[in-house]
């Protein structure tokens, strides 16, 4: 494969750096598709880690994989104004369905059957709300059937002219949870409730910590009520928003008739919320934890949770090392423990090191003679410290330094943002800090609830509301006046520059 | 949901009978996009079943999965001439990427953007060879990056125009697994080794039992040097072909320039193989075991392998039924059995036992007053038989009716293609083998090779040569004549109508 590169420093290039550390690490690569990436066998890994985790989750809260067509058809993304509205711009559109060859032969090319054009041209899905609840209408009929629970796994395409890895592409994967229920508080409750369960996931198993709130009308989904956010941020002070949760209100089963027979007898609408996260939280996990050696991943997520690097000069010292390293492997293994054994000959210890370095592995135990002598093995923890463990009772004390990893990795996470966050500030502060040397972050303050004071601020310093933070976020003093127009604040808002 | 509704018999209109028992059991649905179904969350803890052993098994042997993009670059398609050739009569094709709202207002309707056309159409991919190989290219080296053994699970379209659910839809979703290596040997030993994989899941997991062999040249992959695949002869005696590997040579290697260095220091191409199963097995699944009261599922993909249902006339029974009951799910839980507890209160024992029949669940236990009293439950399988099993072990009990029930299900199974099989045929006796009233199954005869007697054969039966079967199910006497023209036989044939 692609030789081993030097890693851009972060310091010297933030967005150079995202992406060295992510080809080195082998996690994606670009395709030869405008904005379409390949997502590799290590990346897809973390993907599956994250899927199995967030779905054991989901199920655990009464939902149920379902899987809805690619294709929607053009009229249907009409049904709902705000909806068309907010996507028509970045729609793939299938307009025929056979190809034809053109030009003559030995220098034929290919180009679309004319005589196959679609008579409605089909939009391949941007998010799938008007597909699924079309077919809601068909399977709900009376309260007895709700709550209806459903999600699905899936790609999405959006038509997106500047592209990153992981952070922005035309087509990605993510999950969409769809769920219709008899009362506004209850449709309220399962968008609140989602929300938590993304925070819980990006908390405990990314080591990410986010603050959450809801999304200002500008910056909430088209078609919803309310939108909830998690926000995470990153290493260079810029948020990236990790996952969305609406209530959507009546606003789709209004527009796709999705009715129900009440308990009393009457006939209403049914209230439904959609939520959903994407690769591109790997994109965060990157970003949160990684440093300029690569990949640095949260032991519950990586592919690799521990290395196995055995030593040796001679044969003889070949064959003790590895004899060892495959009990270890072993042992490990049966305890559940994801682990590699490396014992390729055409490499010195010291490049393997560094690429596994790269990769993200949180654990390398090297085995060399003196440690098969010593019954131990060197423990080099990927967070930085190197110490000799004990064989007897590996498996135990793996999975303990292991989970002190995860902890150290949020703990260490945590500190960021809360040391680069202001509160309560000023215009002229938050101009300051938005477009000062320290680089932004989150700044807190009174918000007049204005989309025209949005407008400006994002003009000024390219920072928007990310979220109206919910209340263990907020300030201990509620700001009384807009931190930019003076007006009275309806509200504390987090602003920073995002992804 | 719908109310139940009684299933066709198989007896009076098979096709009707396949498509009641997907809507009863709620395995899938038609959607409002043609030719595209929407699976269910029964029918999709099914595939995710499926997936889960595949998957596996797909590891087990070294393979690891990855992401490709969804979109084709029209030209990609052209670079394999056998491929092209096959595939551009059913592709969607992605020329725009804006609508524009068209008319006046109040009246709008939507428009694909002309100006957002694109200067190369995509191609919703049919199948990934082209776009895959294409990054094999970026991604081998040397024969130290070989075999690279890649899997993706995905959806595919293919613009097909007569439809049925899970059998034939424009869209579905499978596997693909891709590979490439050193040698010729290296990769047929591959594809025949997954044709082996599935054939292991299909007998053992599905409980369906498959014939194997390779394809005619008629009959193989756009692309391929050699297709092999698995037949399983459905109820009404039609052949479906549940799986395909193929050795593709080095025809998409030289089409995408997928150079190796070999370990002497010269240069070569990769040899690949590709190889997929899909959501057709549900169809198969289906097909092979259900009877004219819906859905039976074998025990190892049944999303629900036993429901409890309580019986009860007054409070105090149905406190004690329900308490039973709810200890019994506990304890299937904790020995790892899918279960369901029917504690509804609006539907009488029958109406339930009708439900969860029609939805294949395998193994029903009835909790009554009698039961309660007796420390008993009544065992009623679906395949047949009742009989009362004590709640004392009850678990280890239960484990081992649902793998009697497994292995039933595939002894029953086998004998239909034997029952409806004949072999060393003359010309006569296939014609009225597969016009007459027995309805056909698998005809094995000696075959001269020529694709004017393939087309010949179908033109006049509809039959089709599945496959030239692996030694193993070859008949003990070598055929030696074709039996059509009555030319020398190449190889034995099995003929069969087909899906």
């Amino acid at each position: 494969m692609a030789q081993a590169k030097k890693i851009t420093p972060r310091a010297h290039d933030y967005s150079e750096w995202y992406n060295d550390v992510i080809m080195q690490a082998e996690l994606a690569d670009h395709s030869p598709v405008r904005g379409c990436m390949v997502i590799r066998p290590h990346g897809y890994r973390i993907w599956e880690l994250m899927q199995r985790a967030l779905d054991d989750m989901f199920k655990a809260t009464g939902h149920q994989n379902a899987y809805f067509p690619l294709f929607i058809p053009m009229s249907f993304l009409a049904k709902e104004a705000e909806h068309v509205e907010g996507f028509a711009k970045e729609v793939a559109l299938v307009t025929h369905t056979r190809l034809m060859a053109t030009g003559k032969a030995g220098a034929q090319a290919l180009m679309p059957d004319p005589a196959s054009a679609l008579e409605e041209p089909l939009v391949v899905r941007p998010t799938s709300e008007t597909i699924i609840y079309a077919m809601f209408a068909k399977w709900i009929q009376s309260y007895r059937d709700l709550p209806l629970l459903m999600n699905q796994w899936c790609n999405i395409v959006r038509w997106e002219l500047r592209t990153r890895l992981f952070l922005r592409t035309t087509e990605f994967l993510w999950q969409e949870g769809h769920t219709a229920h008899a009362t506004e508080p209850e449709a309220e409750a399962e968008a609140r409730r989602m929300l938590g369960v993304y925070r819980t996931f990006q908390e405990q198993w990314m080591a990410m910590p986010v603050i959450t709130g809801r999304k200002t009308d500008s910056e909430k989904f088209a078609g919803a009520v309310r939108t909830y956010a998690l926000e995470g941020l990153m290493q260079d002070n810029k948020a990236l928003q990790a996952g969305t949760s609406h209530n959507l209100g009546q606003n789709f089963a209004k527009a796709f008739q999705v009715k129900y027979q009440t308990a009393p007898g009457g006939l209403d609408y049914v209230w439904n919320t959609s939520w959903g996260v994407t690769t591109r939280m790997i994109g965060g996990l990157v970003m949160t934890h990684s440093d300029d050696n690569g990949l640095v991943c949260p032991p519950k997520l990586a592919p690799v949770q521990v290395v196995i690097v055995p030593i040796w000069k001679s044969e003889e010292e070949r064959g003790q090392a590895s004899g060892v390293g495959g009990r270890v492997k072993t042992e490990l293994e049966q305890a559940g423990i994801r682990v590699e054994l490396d014992l390729r000959d055409n490499m010195k210890p010291g490049a393997k090191y560094f690429e596994w370095e790269a990769k993200g592995v949180p654990l390398r135990l090297e085995i060399g003679p003196r440690d098969v002598a010593a019954g131990q093995a060197m423990a080099a923890r990927r967070t930085g410290g190197k110490a000799p463990i004990k064989l007897d009772g590996l498996a135990r004390t793996v999975a303990g330094v292991l989970e002190e990893i995860q902890t150290g990795l949020f703990a260490a996470a945590r500190e960021r943002p809360e040391a680069h966050s202001v509160r309560g500030v000023t215009k002229q502060q938050f101009i300051e800090f938005m477009k000062g040397a320290g680089g932004g972050g989150f700044a807190y303050g009174g918000f007049c609830g204005s989309g025209g004071c949005e407008a400006e601020i994002k003009q000024e310093t390219g920072a928007t509301v990310r979220v109206l933070p919910d209340p263990e976020f907020r300030s201990a003093e509620a700001p009384t006046t807009c931190m930019w127009c003076g007006k009275p604040s309806v509200a504390e808002a987090v602003w920073a520059q995002a992804y």
